[in-house]
C-alpha cells in the first residue's frame, strides 16, 4: 500500500492541506472535532509524518550520533549501555557509527551523521585521526558536540574523560611497591590525549622514586590486542635484559600480551607482572586476574549524553570538562 | 561561517541556480571550464550538498541500518564488525541503534531509520518482541531487509542464522557420550526461534539416547548474562536432585552460571559441567574455558552484508535463506 500524504487525507474530508497540517500539529485554531477527525483519518489512511522533512524546518531531529572506533572495544560498549538508558528516557534515539580506528572513515562517519541533521554528536576519535577538521565542521554547523574517552585538545568543546595520568602513575608506583625494576610501557600513539597522559603518568612515577627512565621500555603502538600481542613480541624480544612487569596502555592491549606471554611459558605474575587499563570484564575472568585500572565506562557515556542534553535543551554553550577519578584494582596479575 | 548555498554560487558568479546545480552534478551540457569554476567557487564557500534533499529525489540514502538488541552482547559487536567490513568497501554508511531487548525500542528505532531513508536494514529481534508489524512496514515501505540470528518465520524475507537444532543437538550428544546423565538447559523464551530451535536439538538428542525428558530441567530465561545467573540459581536451588550438566543457551547464559557455580565453590566439570552457544573470545578466557557451539559471527555479518547489497544494488527480490553450519568446540568445562 503506498503511503497517504497530507494531500490525501486533505482530499478525503473535503478540507484544505493546510488545515490538515495544522490539526495534525495540535493547532489550536483548528477545532477539536476537526482535529480529532483528521487524526482518525490519518491514521486509518496510515499516514505517516514526512519527518526528514520536518527536520529539515527544524534545522534537527530527535536523533542523537555516536562515533565511537568500534564497538567490539569492549569499553565503548559498556559506554554505548550509559549513553542508551540516558537518551532513552529523553526520547531521543541514538545512531551509532565506528570509525574502525579509521581517519577516512571517522571523516565520511561525521559527513554522515550532519547531513542526518543529528541534534547532537557524541565522539570518541579514532588511533589515526591527526587532523581534527571534520570536528570544526560540526562546532561550524552549530551542532552541540560533546567528546569522551579519546578528546583531542584542539577541539574546544565539553568532553567526559577519566584521570588519565593519575591513574597511570598509581598503577607504577603499585608496581614499584611490589618491588619491580624494569617495568615496560605498551603506550598508545603519543598523538593521542589519552595515551600521552598515560605516558606521562608512568614517566612521571618513575621519576618520583629516582628510577631512571629507559626509552627502550616504551613501545608506542596501538590500543587494541592485535596490538598488544605485536607489541610485546617486539619489546620482549630486541630486549637483553628483559623487562619484569608490563603497564599496558589498555586491557586489550593487556589481553593480548597475556596470550603471547602464556604461549612462551612465562609465569605471571612471577616471570613477568602485567597490568591494564579500564577494568573491563575480561580482565576478571583471566587466569591470574588484571590488576587494572578502574575506568567508569557506563558513567562516561551517562555523563557524556547528559552533557550533551544540557546543550541540545538548554542551548547550554558553556564549555564544560568532566573528568572523572579512577581507582587502581590489585588482582593476581602483580 | 553559515553554509553557502547553491543560491550564493549562482550570485557570486552571475549565472543561474540551475547551472550550478548541473555544474556541480557534472551535466555534460555545462561547459568544463564553467564546471570547474563553480567547484572551484564552491569549495572555497564551504558549500555543501544537501544530501538529505538529495535522498528525498533519489527516495533512499546511501546508508544502511542496522538494528540489534545490544553491542554489549560480544557476539553482535562480532557480527557488526563483519558488516562494516562490507559497508565499508562498498561505500556504504552504516547506521547501527539498540533495542536493548525491548519491544518498544525497537519499534521506535524502525521509525527512525525508515524517516533517516535508509537503503536497507539488517536485523536481529528484541527478545521481549512478539508482534512484527514494525518489520511489515520495512517490506510495505520497499526497503530490503535481511535478518540474521534472532529471525522470526513471521517475516518473510531473506536471512543469515546457525544451525542451532543441529548444533544444540550435537552439544548434548557430546555430554551424553561423557557420561552425563542429568543434563538441564537453561533456554532462552521459546518465543524466539534460535531458542525454540535450541530447545528441541536438545530434547530429540535425550529422546535418541532414551534418556527421558523432565521438565522440570528446563528453564526458560532470557539470553544474557544475568539471565544465566539467576536461571542457574532458580533451577539448582529448586531442585533436589541436582543435575550434573548445564547446556546454557548462549556464552553469556553459560557465563553468569559460570560465576555463581563457583560462588557457590562447585567444581567444573567434576560436581558440574557446562557448556554454552557461541564461542565468544571471553569463554577462552575463563578457567576452565568453556565447551560451547562455535557460531561464525563475523561470517553471519558478513553473508548478511553481502545479501542486502545484492537487494539493493541488483534489485534481487529473491528471498534467500542462508544457514551457516556450527561446530562444537570441546574445552575443560565437560
Amino acid at each position: 500500500m503506498p503511503k497517504a500524504t497530507i494531500n490525501d487525507i486533505a482530499k478525503k474530508l473535503n478540507i484544505s492541506t493546510s488545515t490538515v497540517s495544522r490539526a495534525l500539529s495540535e493547532h489550536p485554531e483548528v477545532s477539536k472535532k476537526t482535529r480529532d477527525r483528521v487524526k482518525q483519518i490519518a491514521q486509518e489512511m496510515n499516514y505517516r509524518p514526512n519527518i526528514i522533512a520536518q527536520s529539515l524546518q527544524r534545522g534537527h531531529s530527535k536523533i542523537i550520533g555516536v562515533l565511537v572506533p568500534q564497538v567490539r572495544h569492549i569499553f565503548f560498549a559498556e559506554v554505548m549501555a550509559g549513553i542508551s538508558d540516558v537518551m532513552e528516557k529523553s526520547g531521543y534515539s541514538v545512531l551509532i557509527c565506528q570509525s574502525n580506528e579509521k581517519y577516512e572513515n571517522e571523516v565520511k562517519n561525521v559527513e554522515t551523521l550532519i547531513q542526518q541533521r543529528i541534534a547532537g554528536l557524541l565522539v570518541s576519535i579514532s588511533e589515526e585521526t591527526k587532523n581534527y577538521d571534520h570536528f570544526k565542521q560540526i562546532l561550524e554547523n552549530k551542532i552541540p558536540l560533546v567528546m569522551f574517552d579519546r578528546i583531542c585538545s584542539q577541539i574546544h568543546t565539553s568532553s567526559v574523560t577519566t584521570d588519565d595520568y593519575k591513574g597511570a602513575y598509581n598503577i607504577i608506583e603499585h608496581l614499584i611497591k611490589k618491588g619491580y625494576k624494569r617495568i615496560a610501557h605498551l603506550a598508545g600513539f603519543s598523538t593521542m590525549e589519552i595515551a600521552k597522559q598515560r605516558i606521562l603518568g608512568y614517566k612521571n612515577a618513575l621519576q618520583k622514586y629516582k628510577i631512571p627512565i629507559n626509552e627502550k621500555l616504551i613501545i608506542e603502538n596501538g590500543l587494541n590486542e592485535e596490538d598488544g600481542a605485536k607489541g610485546f613480541l617486539e619489546l620482549y624480544n630486541n630486549l637483553e635484559e628483559k623487562p619484569d612487569a608490563i603497564f599496558a596502555v589498555s586491557d586489550p592491549v593487556a589481553i593480548g600480551a597475556f596470550h603471547e606471554i602464556k604461549k612462551m611459558g612465562l609465569k605471571i605474575p612471577e616471570d613477568i607482572a602485567l597490568t591494564g587499563f579500564s577494568n573491563n570484564p575480561n580482565t576478571l575472568m583471566i587466569e591470574p586476574a588484571l590488576t587494572t585500572v578502574h575506568q567508569p565506562a557506563y558513567e562516561i557515556g551517562k555523563v557524556a549524553a547528559e552533557l550533551l542534553l544540557d546543550k541540545i535543551i538548554n542551548k547550554n554553550e558553556e564549555i564544560i570538562q568532566k573528568i572523572l577519578s579512577t581507582e587502581i584494582i590489585i588482582r593476581q596479575s602483580t
